[in-house]
Protein backbone atom coordinates (compact mmCIF):
# COMPACT_ATOMS: atom_id res chain seq x y z
CA UNK A 1 0.00 0.00 0.00
CA UNK A 2 0.92 3.96 -0.63
CA UNK A 3 1.85 5.63 2.68
CA UNK A 4 -1.18 7.77 1.94
CA UNK A 5 -3.62 4.25 2.69
CA UNK A 6 -0.77 3.28 5.58
CA UNK A 7 -2.03 6.61 6.99
CA UNK A 8 -5.48 6.15 7.06
CA UNK A 9 -5.93 2.79 7.82
CA UNK A 10 -3.13 3.18 11.02
CA UNK A 11 -4.88 6.66 12.16
CA UNK A 12 -1.09 8.07 11.93
CA UNK A 13 -0.58 11.44 10.18
CA UNK A 14 1.96 10.65 7.04
CA UNK A 15 4.74 13.70 8.04
CA UNK A 16 4.37 11.67 11.61
CA UNK A 17 5.36 8.03 9.49
CA UNK A 18 8.18 9.94 7.78
CA UNK A 19 9.49 11.15 11.10
CA UNK A 20 9.12 7.47 12.72
CA UNK A 21 11.27 6.03 9.46
CA UNK A 22 13.73 8.94 10.15
CA UNK A 23 14.59 8.06 14.13
CA UNK A 24 14.80 4.53 13.14
CA UNK A 25 11.30 3.51 14.85
CA UNK A 26 9.74 2.07 11.42
CA UNK A 27 11.76 0.18 9.24
CA UNK A 28 11.61 1.47 5.07
CA UNK A 29 9.57 0.50 2.91
CA UNK A 30 10.14 -1.02 -0.43
CA UNK A 31 11.22 1.60 -3.39
CA UNK A 32 8.79 1.68 -6.27
CA UNK A 33 10.05 5.17 -7.59
CA UNK A 34 12.42 7.42 -6.03
CA UNK A 35 10.04 9.35 -4.38
CA UNK A 36 7.70 6.62 -3.69
CA UNK A 37 7.72 3.41 -1.25
CA UNK A 38 5.26 0.36 -0.64
CA UNK A 39 4.14 -0.52 2.36
CA UNK A 40 3.05 -3.90 3.90
CA UNK A 41 0.56 -5.13 6.91
CA UNK A 42 4.18 -5.57 8.85
CA UNK A 43 4.25 -1.65 8.95
CA UNK A 44 1.01 -0.91 10.08
CA UNK A 45 1.81 -3.73 12.95
CA UNK A 46 4.54 -1.81 14.14
CA UNK A 47 2.72 1.85 13.64
CA UNK A 48 0.04 0.15 16.11
CA UNK A 49 2.95 -1.16 18.63
CA UNK A 50 4.40 2.28 18.73
CA UNK A 51 1.18 3.95 18.91
CA UNK A 52 0.37 1.89 22.43
CA UNK A 53 3.87 2.56 23.66
CA UNK A 54 3.69 6.45 23.52
CA UNK A 55 0.26 7.54 23.33
CA UNK A 56 -0.90 4.61 26.00
CA UNK A 57 2.26 3.53 27.91
CA UNK A 58 3.39 7.48 27.60
CA UNK A 59 7.21 6.78 26.88
CA UNK A 60 8.96 9.37 24.92
CA UNK A 61 10.14 8.71 21.14
CA UNK A 62 13.26 7.78 22.33
CA UNK A 63 12.07 5.68 24.91
CA UNK A 64 10.08 3.90 22.87
CA UNK A 65 13.27 3.56 20.01
CA UNK A 66 15.49 2.11 22.51
CA UNK A 67 13.07 -0.98 23.19
CA UNK A 68 11.90 -1.63 19.85
CA UNK A 69 16.22 -1.98 19.17
CA UNK A 70 15.60 -4.90 22.14
CA UNK A 71 12.83 -6.23 20.45
CA UNK A 72 14.85 -6.51 16.72
CA UNK A 73 18.52 -6.39 18.17
CA UNK A 74 20.23 -9.88 17.13
CA UNK A 75 21.14 -10.37 20.86
CA UNK A 76 18.58 -12.17 22.40
CA UNK A 77 18.76 -11.47 26.00
CA UNK A 78 17.84 -13.77 28.65
CA UNK A 79 14.14 -13.61 29.93
CA UNK A 80 15.17 -12.70 33.39
CA UNK A 81 17.33 -9.82 32.02
CA UNK A 82 14.92 -8.91 29.72
CA UNK A 83 12.33 -7.45 32.11
CA UNK A 84 14.95 -5.62 34.19
CA UNK A 85 16.08 -4.26 30.58
CA UNK A 86 12.13 -3.30 29.74
CA UNK A 87 11.95 -1.12 33.07
CA UNK A 88 15.32 0.40 32.41
CA UNK A 89 14.26 1.95 29.60
CA UNK A 90 11.11 2.72 30.48
CA UNK A 91 11.37 6.63 31.49
CA UNK A 92 12.03 6.11 35.08
CA UNK A 93 8.91 8.31 36.16
CA UNK A 94 8.61 11.47 37.67
CA UNK A 95 11.49 11.87 41.13
CA UNK A 96 14.67 10.98 39.19
CA UNK A 97 17.71 12.59 40.62
CA UNK A 98 16.22 13.63 44.15
CA UNK A 99 18.28 12.60 46.82
CA UNK A 100 16.63 9.35 49.30
CA UNK A 101 17.90 8.92 52.37
CA UNK A 102 19.15 5.81 54.49
CA UNK A 103 15.97 5.97 56.64
CA UNK A 104 13.61 6.06 53.31
CA UNK A 105 15.71 3.15 51.95
CA UNK A 106 16.01 1.26 55.09
CA UNK A 107 11.73 1.24 55.19
CA UNK A 108 11.74 0.31 51.32
CA UNK A 109 13.89 -2.34 52.42
CA UNK A 110 11.99 -3.71 55.02
CA UNK A 111 8.89 -3.84 53.06
CA UNK A 112 10.46 -5.32 50.32
CA UNK A 113 12.07 -8.04 53.14
CA UNK A 114 8.36 -8.87 54.45
CA UNK A 115 7.72 -9.80 50.66
CA UNK A 116 10.94 -12.23 50.02
CA UNK A 117 11.34 -9.42 47.48
CA UNK A 118 15.59 -9.89 46.62
CA UNK A 119 16.39 -5.73 45.71
CA UNK A 120 19.85 -4.92 44.56
CA UNK A 121 21.39 -2.24 46.61
CA UNK A 122 22.44 0.27 43.76
CA UNK A 123 18.79 -0.15 42.13
CA UNK A 124 16.87 2.43 40.57
CA UNK A 125 14.00 0.60 41.42
CA UNK A 126 14.55 0.53 45.18
CA UNK A 127 15.86 4.49 45.30
CA UNK A 128 11.78 4.92 43.52
CA UNK A 129 10.10 2.87 45.77
CA UNK A 130 11.99 4.68 48.89
CA UNK A 131 11.09 7.88 47.12
CA UNK A 132 7.65 6.98 46.98
CA UNK A 133 6.98 6.11 49.87
CA UNK A 134 8.63 8.97 51.80
CA UNK A 135 6.52 11.37 49.76
CA UNK A 136 3.50 9.61 51.56
CA UNK A 137 4.70 10.12 54.59
CA UNK A 138 5.70 13.19 54.01
CA UNK A 139 2.15 14.46 52.84
CA UNK A 140 0.83 13.33 56.51
CA UNK A 141 -0.05 9.91 55.03
CA UNK A 142 0.40 7.41 57.73
CA UNK A 143 2.16 3.98 56.00
CA UNK A 144 0.50 1.99 58.19
CA UNK A 145 1.41 -2.12 57.71
CA UNK A 146 -1.68 -3.33 56.63
CA UNK A 147 -1.72 -0.85 54.14
CA UNK A 148 1.88 -0.93 52.55
CA UNK A 149 1.47 -4.79 52.52
CA UNK A 150 -1.63 -5.45 51.25
CA UNK A 151 -0.24 -3.01 48.15
CA UNK A 152 2.66 -5.51 47.92
CA UNK A 153 0.37 -8.11 48.01
CA UNK A 154 -1.42 -7.06 45.19
CA UNK A 155 1.87 -6.15 43.38
CA UNK A 156 3.39 -9.33 43.86
CA UNK A 157 0.11 -10.88 42.47
CA UNK A 158 0.56 -9.08 38.76
CA UNK A 159 4.08 -9.36 38.49
CA UNK A 160 3.45 -13.40 38.99
CA UNK A 161 0.54 -13.14 36.52
CA UNK A 162 3.28 -11.57 33.90
CA UNK A 163 5.45 -14.20 34.55
CA UNK A 164 3.47 -16.95 34.11
CA UNK A 165 1.54 -15.09 31.05
CA UNK A 166 5.10 -14.82 29.57
CA UNK A 167 5.97 -18.25 30.24
CA UNK A 168 3.15 -19.42 28.16
CA UNK A 169 4.36 -17.51 24.70
CA UNK A 170 6.57 -19.87 23.06
CA UNK A 171 8.22 -18.06 20.58
CA UNK A 172 11.22 -15.69 21.02
CA UNK A 173 10.00 -12.56 19.22
CA UNK A 174 6.40 -13.19 20.96
CA UNK A 175 8.16 -13.27 24.32
CA UNK A 176 10.32 -10.03 23.45
CA UNK A 177 7.19 -8.06 22.40
CA UNK A 178 5.01 -9.36 25.37
CA UNK A 179 7.74 -8.23 27.79
CA UNK A 180 7.89 -5.23 26.54
CA UNK A 181 4.44 -4.31 26.11
CA UNK A 182 3.51 -6.30 29.17
CA UNK A 183 5.92 -4.43 31.28
CA UNK A 184 4.54 -1.06 29.78
CA UNK A 185 0.95 -1.15 29.47
CA UNK A 186 0.09 -3.63 32.42
CA UNK A 187 1.22 -0.50 34.54
CA UNK A 188 -1.51 1.60 32.69
CA UNK A 189 -4.17 -1.24 32.73
CA UNK A 190 -3.44 -1.38 36.40
CA UNK A 191 -3.76 2.52 37.50
CA UNK A 192 -7.00 2.47 35.50
CA UNK A 193 -8.58 -1.01 36.92
CA UNK A 194 -7.62 0.93 40.53
CA UNK A 195 -9.59 3.87 39.64
CA UNK A 196 -12.55 2.14 38.38
CA UNK A 197 -12.53 0.22 41.49
CA UNK A 198 -11.91 3.31 43.75
CA UNK A 199 -14.93 4.85 42.25
CA UNK A 200 -17.10 2.00 41.69
CA UNK A 201 -15.92 1.30 46.14
CA UNK A 202 -16.68 4.66 46.95
CA UNK A 203 -20.13 3.93 45.14
CA UNK A 204 -20.64 0.91 46.82
CA UNK A 205 -19.87 2.13 50.62
CA UNK A 206 -21.41 5.69 50.70
CA UNK A 207 -24.19 5.23 48.14
CA UNK A 208 -24.94 7.71 44.97
CA UNK B 1 11.33 32.33 59.46
CA UNK B 2 12.63 34.17 56.75
CA UNK B 3 11.93 33.00 53.08
CA UNK B 4 15.51 31.94 52.95
CA UNK B 5 15.26 29.77 55.92
CA UNK B 6 11.68 28.23 54.11
CA UNK B 7 13.92 27.70 50.96
CA UNK B 8 16.50 26.01 52.82
CA UNK B 9 14.67 23.77 55.30
CA UNK B 10 12.31 22.93 52.30
CA UNK B 11 14.76 21.68 49.68
CA UNK B 12 12.25 24.67 47.37
CA UNK B 13 14.18 27.21 45.80
CA UNK B 14 13.31 31.09 46.04
CA UNK B 15 11.84 31.68 43.06
CA UNK B 16 9.56 28.49 43.26
CA UNK B 17 8.67 29.60 46.66
CA UNK B 18 7.09 33.13 45.38
CA UNK B 19 5.77 31.39 42.22
CA UNK B 20 3.61 28.71 44.48
CA UNK B 21 2.41 31.98 46.17
CA UNK B 22 1.03 34.01 43.13
CA UNK B 23 0.17 30.80 42.00
CA UNK B 24 -2.42 30.27 45.12
CA UNK B 25 -0.25 26.75 45.98
CA UNK B 26 0.75 28.21 49.01
CA UNK B 27 -0.82 30.96 51.30
CA UNK B 28 1.33 34.14 51.58
CA UNK B 29 3.49 34.74 55.32
CA UNK B 30 2.88 37.51 57.93
CA UNK B 31 4.37 40.87 56.27
CA UNK B 32 6.55 41.93 59.35
CA UNK B 33 7.80 44.98 56.48
CA UNK B 34 6.57 46.40 53.17
CA UNK B 35 9.75 43.67 51.64
CA UNK B 36 9.36 41.02 53.69
CA UNK B 37 7.27 37.97 55.10
CA UNK B 38 7.76 35.40 58.06
CA UNK B 39 6.77 31.80 57.60
CA UNK B 40 5.92 29.07 59.98
CA UNK B 41 5.67 25.81 59.81
CA UNK B 42 2.34 25.24 57.89
CA UNK B 43 4.51 26.32 54.87
CA UNK B 44 6.48 23.95 55.37
CA UNK B 45 4.42 21.61 55.26
CA UNK B 46 2.59 22.78 52.51
CA UNK B 47 5.69 22.85 50.31
CA UNK B 48 6.15 19.26 51.22
CA UNK B 49 2.56 18.19 49.86
CA UNK B 50 3.00 20.58 47.02
CA UNK B 51 6.34 18.71 46.26
CA UNK B 52 4.79 15.51 46.64
CA UNK B 53 1.91 15.74 44.57
CA UNK B 54 3.65 17.72 41.31
CA UNK B 55 7.45 16.19 41.73
CA UNK B 56 6.29 12.11 42.62
CA UNK B 57 2.45 12.24 41.96
CA UNK B 58 3.81 13.67 38.38
CA UNK B 59 0.83 16.24 38.63
CA UNK B 60 1.03 19.78 36.79
CA UNK B 61 0.75 23.01 38.80
CA UNK B 62 -2.27 23.34 37.31
CA UNK B 63 -3.70 19.77 38.63
CA UNK B 64 -1.94 20.69 42.02
CA UNK B 65 -3.78 23.71 42.08
CA UNK B 66 -7.06 22.60 41.58
CA UNK B 67 -6.57 19.78 44.22
CA UNK B 68 -5.34 21.73 46.84
CA UNK B 69 -8.56 23.89 46.70
CA UNK B 70 -10.70 21.26 47.06
CA UNK B 71 -8.52 20.45 50.30
CA UNK B 72 -9.15 24.33 51.26
CA UNK B 73 -12.44 25.07 50.01
CA UNK B 74 -15.26 25.79 52.32
CA UNK B 75 -17.45 23.39 50.55
CA UNK B 76 -16.81 19.66 52.15
CA UNK B 77 -17.66 17.23 49.50
CA UNK B 78 -19.42 13.69 50.38
CA UNK B 79 -16.56 11.16 51.15
CA UNK B 80 -18.18 9.17 48.19
CA UNK B 81 -17.54 12.18 45.87
CA UNK B 82 -14.47 13.57 46.75
CA UNK B 83 -12.68 10.08 45.07
CA UNK B 84 -14.32 10.75 42.09
CA UNK B 85 -13.59 14.56 41.92
CA UNK B 86 -9.84 13.68 42.90
CA UNK B 87 -9.61 11.44 40.05
CA UNK B 88 -11.22 13.62 38.14
CA UNK B 89 -8.52 16.82 38.71
CA UNK B 90 -5.57 14.11 38.14
CA UNK B 91 -4.81 14.42 34.85
CA UNK B 92 -6.28 11.67 33.03
CA UNK B 93 -3.25 9.72 31.25
CA UNK B 94 -2.03 9.73 28.32
CA UNK B 95 -4.65 8.69 25.42
CA UNK B 96 -7.27 11.47 25.93
CA UNK B 97 -9.62 12.46 23.34
CA UNK B 98 -8.54 9.35 21.30
CA UNK B 99 -11.82 7.44 20.12
CA UNK B 100 -12.82 4.40 21.78
CA UNK B 101 -14.93 1.36 19.66
CA UNK B 102 -18.26 0.30 20.93
CA UNK B 103 -16.18 -3.25 20.70
CA UNK B 104 -13.31 -2.08 22.83
CA UNK B 105 -15.78 -0.44 25.47
CA UNK B 106 -17.93 -3.53 25.77
CA UNK B 107 -15.00 -5.58 26.16
CA UNK B 108 -13.99 -3.06 29.64
CA UNK B 109 -17.77 -3.40 30.62
CA UNK B 110 -17.17 -7.37 30.63
CA UNK B 111 -14.34 -7.20 33.00
CA UNK B 112 -15.99 -4.35 35.45
CA UNK B 113 -19.27 -6.80 35.69
CA UNK B 114 -17.16 -9.76 36.44
CA UNK B 115 -15.72 -7.66 39.35
CA UNK B 116 -19.03 -6.19 40.21
CA UNK B 117 -18.22 -2.75 39.50
CA UNK B 118 -20.62 -0.25 38.84
CA UNK B 119 -19.15 1.89 35.84
CA UNK B 120 -21.41 4.77 34.59
CA UNK B 121 -21.78 4.95 30.53
CA UNK B 122 -20.22 8.22 30.39
CA UNK B 123 -17.19 8.35 32.37
CA UNK B 124 -13.86 8.78 31.24
CA UNK B 125 -12.40 5.92 33.53
CA UNK B 126 -14.27 3.72 31.57
CA UNK B 127 -12.62 4.94 28.39
CA UNK B 128 -9.35 4.86 30.00
CA UNK B 129 -9.79 1.00 30.81
CA UNK B 130 -11.33 0.38 27.12
CA UNK B 131 -8.46 2.26 25.68
CA UNK B 132 -5.38 0.74 27.62
CA UNK B 133 -6.80 -2.75 26.98
CA UNK B 134 -7.54 -2.56 23.36
CA UNK B 135 -3.64 -0.69 23.20
CA UNK B 136 -2.78 -4.11 24.73
CA UNK B 137 -4.66 -6.35 21.79
CA UNK B 138 -3.58 -4.33 19.06
CA UNK B 139 0.36 -4.23 20.23
CA UNK B 140 0.00 -8.15 20.19
CA UNK B 141 -0.76 -8.72 24.20
CA UNK B 142 -3.62 -11.41 24.31
CA UNK B 143 -5.84 -10.18 27.14
CA UNK B 144 -6.62 -13.75 28.84
CA UNK B 145 -9.06 -13.64 31.44
CA UNK B 146 -6.87 -15.26 33.48
CA UNK B 147 -4.50 -12.70 33.54
CA UNK B 148 -7.43 -9.70 33.15
CA UNK B 149 -9.06 -10.99 36.21
CA UNK B 150 -6.18 -11.48 38.27
CA UNK B 151 -4.85 -7.68 37.48
CA UNK B 152 -8.65 -6.84 38.38
CA UNK B 153 -8.54 -9.09 41.74
CA UNK B 154 -5.17 -6.62 42.74
CA UNK B 155 -6.65 -3.54 41.77
CA UNK B 156 -9.79 -4.03 43.17
CA UNK B 157 -7.41 -5.30 46.55
CA UNK B 158 -5.78 -1.75 46.93
CA UNK B 159 -9.59 0.43 46.49
CA UNK B 160 -10.49 -1.94 49.46
CA UNK B 161 -7.70 -1.13 51.40
CA UNK B 162 -7.58 2.49 50.36
CA UNK B 163 -11.08 2.87 51.66
CA UNK B 164 -10.73 0.97 54.96
CA UNK B 165 -7.87 3.86 55.35
CA UNK B 166 -9.50 6.73 54.92
CA UNK B 167 -12.61 5.18 56.97
CA UNK B 168 -10.05 4.97 59.95
CA UNK B 169 -9.31 8.93 59.46
CA UNK B 170 -11.30 10.50 61.66
CA UNK B 171 -10.80 14.56 61.25
CA UNK B 172 -12.17 15.38 58.06
CA UNK B 173 -8.61 17.57 57.38
CA UNK B 174 -7.06 14.58 57.60
CA UNK B 175 -9.63 12.78 54.69
CA UNK B 176 -9.55 15.39 52.19
CA UNK B 177 -5.37 15.52 52.79
CA UNK B 178 -5.63 11.75 52.65
CA UNK B 179 -7.72 11.05 49.87
CA UNK B 180 -5.82 13.44 47.56
CA UNK B 181 -2.01 12.35 48.28
CA UNK B 182 -3.69 8.57 48.61
CA UNK B 183 -5.12 8.89 45.21
CA UNK B 184 -2.76 10.46 43.50
CA UNK B 185 0.79 8.81 45.39
CA UNK B 186 -0.95 5.23 45.44
CA UNK B 187 -0.39 5.13 41.78
CA UNK B 188 2.70 5.50 42.06
CA UNK B 189 3.64 3.00 45.45
CA UNK B 190 1.62 0.29 43.12
CA UNK B 191 3.63 0.59 40.08
CA UNK B 192 6.85 1.25 42.19
CA UNK B 193 5.73 -2.04 43.76
CA UNK B 194 5.08 -4.07 40.88
CA UNK B 195 8.41 -2.88 39.03
CA UNK B 196 10.01 -4.06 42.40
CA UNK B 197 8.46 -7.55 42.36
CA UNK B 198 9.00 -8.39 38.69
CA UNK B 199 12.47 -8.01 39.00
CA UNK B 200 12.83 -10.40 41.78
CA UNK B 201 10.41 -12.57 40.40
CA UNK B 202 12.42 -12.73 37.40
CA UNK B 203 15.66 -13.53 39.57
CA UNK B 204 13.36 -15.90 41.61
CA UNK B 205 12.44 -17.88 38.51
CA UNK B 206 15.56 -17.35 36.28
CA UNK B 207 18.57 -17.18 38.45
CA UNK B 208 21.30 -14.07 38.37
Amino acid sequence: MRISELSERSGVSVPTIKYYVREGLLHRGELTSPNQARYDESHLDRLRLIGALTEVGGLSVAATRDLLQVIDGDQRPELGDLMGLTLKRVDGGPGDGGDVSEEDLAAADALAERHGWHVHPGSALREELARVMAALEGSGFELTPEWLDGYADAAGQTARLDHDYVEGVTNLDGVLRTVVVGTVLGERLLASLRRLAQASEARRRHGG
